[in-house]
């Protein structure tokens, strides 16, 4: 058999930079090398793809002006009619150096967040019609967006919390917060979010107007857009993974409970793993941190009756056959832990981990391994689908003469 | 002053591809030239990327083999760090001729379909950073989406017809039509559509089951998701464009009514104007087909009322506030001419002609110059703000050490 060659691309011009090189090193780690061969692509914070063995060592990271200048400079010829396989090209450092063709079968981007988690990189990939793993252009901007999710998620019947979204003031108009909420009636507490960043950057509760304009101006420095929800009291989070990529039919995992230190589950938290020393539930990964994966959880929680269990189960598949997702993706409920109630909050199409511990921890288990070797595939025939689509195109009729 | 490059992209591997060849050679020509540079690329039906002065001229299409010999051809290098302005570089055809830069400042997509209006070139832009005029990628994809967008107008509050969204089964499942419509309640007669396709393409009206298994099956060969409408008797269409690329400011433009023959408007009515040799209606383009501009049409409708014409502007408006579009999309409404009900039925996120005949049959008269002019500052303003953004990303913290 033909090895394949996969070519994941992570870091990228996202406030979640470090934790897509965690993901990233986490998926080369995972990827089976008998049947692949690995091709990293690190996107450097300005916007650079740099390509080298370097990029597979955790310790090389941040990576030095030295190492950055070892390494080889790659592009993708967005424009090129691949025959056969897509390739990189290389950026020679010298003159007299030609280029070189470096070639994949199959894209798969670690990102999270802006660029690469939001549809920008899927559309340069299926521009292109280069195979890619994870969520399609046609759902990555819209899940990302916990405003449109949230209609989504109402429309086919999900119980979801009410929401009102707040558009940031263009350049130059003045930022005038008491006017963008005149029409709005707010009960506090709220919670304030960035509609369009994961991993609860910029997330925040407030107890009054003048806690919530903060809320709003911290909020617009870095999106454009904010959503206030109610505060849910008595939080409890359950997350839970789901995916078609193992087997063609739509599948879940076992649902996890996150655990968190106060009211928020905040970005140092989440990803520096600091619950970890404290929290007294399994710990899943080793002492370093390893993003996702190293967040302290309880998994099967027994906090969860059956109908609560089925509804997030459901909930799950049925947000995941309404839209074209593709991936793995993990699907977060809000609960208040009192009353017993559960809303969807949100999707994340490409989780931190690619929420493998979630499918490790499944009955039957489904390993990292054979994770991404479903994603791979399913990247395969959903490219093969566009290209069915495309022989119309190139066959159709024309208004021009000559055809 | 300095001139700004203006790269106009046009054809496209869409259905569409011809209709955007006729929408890009009015762009170019439209395009003020004291102010901008332009250069046109052309996307073949293959995916290449061609430049060259002939690209201007409508005789030359469809295009012979031996002019694209003779032509440029260009790609994107995506990946680069374009540190003051994005460039195309040429692909020599001969070994030792050099690559060279072709920079510009704008690019502006002029593709309707598949790939072009979708937010896969979007994509391709935003993720290098280079500004782009027209709609952006975060609603790109889902007001492509038929279904889609009418949960987001629906959640809005604007009146739309009520659907059934069936998605075509996966590559190796039977087609099994009675299957997929088994826990729904249709009521004949119906409008079946591809969900993500525009230009009225593969538009067929259903009678019975047997006609509606036809439509479906007539849907899943260009389409993996087809949306079954209620069928709306005494038809007639509205539309208007909407922009707040002329002064920031969300301004409509006047109402048209599309004047067409029988109960569809299919595409060929559409495009190729044989409409105009019949109807009476004012023609507003000569006699060779100017796509969209050419169709017949009457401008301010005498059928609307003035509570029509209001429900149809504020709701143009409240849809365009709502979600983050930018450019000048038109919107279009059904209306049952007899009981005078009306719902809005789509987007056209990057219309024919760029619908400039409705700016300029609006008061005051914005001319397709004008409009185009105000695109361009738009795309710059857009660019600005996602560069805001990225300035977090550089100098936000890390969680590996020596940053």
């Amino acid at each position: 058999m033909l090895k394949k060659t996969i070519a994941v691309f992570f870091g990228g011009q996202s406030l979640e930079h470090d934790v897509s090189i965690l993901t990233g090193l986490q998926v080369i780690n995972a990827l089976d090398s008998r049947k692949y061969d690995i091709l990293p692509v690190y996107i450097d914070r300005d916007g650079t793809w740099y390509h080298g063995k370097e990029l597979t060592e955790r310790k090389n990271y941040n990576l030095s002006k030295g190492m950055k200048r070892r390494m080889k400079r790659v592009i993708l010829p967005s424009g090129t009619k691949f025959n056969d396989r897509p390739f990189l090209k290389t950026i020679p450092n010298l003159f007299f150096v030609k280029s070189e063709r470096i070639y994949f079968d199959v894209a798969l981007p670690a990102f999270h967040g802006t660029k690469g988690e939001d549809g920008c990189i899927q559309g340069l990939f299926e521009f292109s019609g280069i195979p890619y793993c994870g969520p399609r252009v046609l759902s990555s901007p819209v899940l990302r967006n916990k405003s449109f999710a949230k209609e989504i998620f109402k429309s086919i019947g999900i119980p979801v919390l009410s929401g009102i979204t707040i558009r940031r003031p263009d350049i130059g108009e003045v930022v005038d917060i008491k006017k963008l909420l005149k029409d709005t009636k707010i009960k506090f507490p709220v919670c304030v979010k960035p509609c369009n960043l994961g991993s609860s950057v910029g997330v925040s509760k407030a107890k009054d107007n003048k806690e919530l304009y903060t809320a709003l101006l911290d909020v617009f420095r870095i999106d454009n857009q904010a959503l206030i929800e109610p505060f849910v009291e008595n939080l409890v989070e359950y997350n839970i993974a789901v995916t078609k990529a193992l087997d063609g039919k739509v599948r879940t995992s076992v649902i996890e409970r996150p655990i968190t230190q106060g009211e928020m589950l905040d970005f140092k938290n989440k990803y520096l793993g600091d619950g970890a020393k404290k929290g007294g539930a399994k710990k899943m990964a080793g002492t370093t941190s390893e993003g996702m994966a190293s967040t302290v959880r309880e998994i099967n929680p027994k906090s969860l009756d059956k109908e609560q269990k089925k509804l997030i189960t459901e909930s799950a598949k049925k947000v995941f056959e309404s839209v074209h997702i593709c991936g793995t993706p993990r699907i977060d409920f809000y609960c208040n832990g009192k009353t017993g109630k559960i809303w969807m909050n949100e999707i994340n199409t490409i989780p931190g981990s690619f929420a493998y511990y979630l499918w490790e921890a499944s009955n039957p288990k489904v390993s990292f391994t054979e994770l991404l070797d479903g994603l791979i595939e399913e990247a395969c025939v959903e490219n093969l689908k566009c290209n069915m689509s495309l022989d119309l195109v190139k066959f159709g009729a024309s208004i021009f003469p000559n055809r």
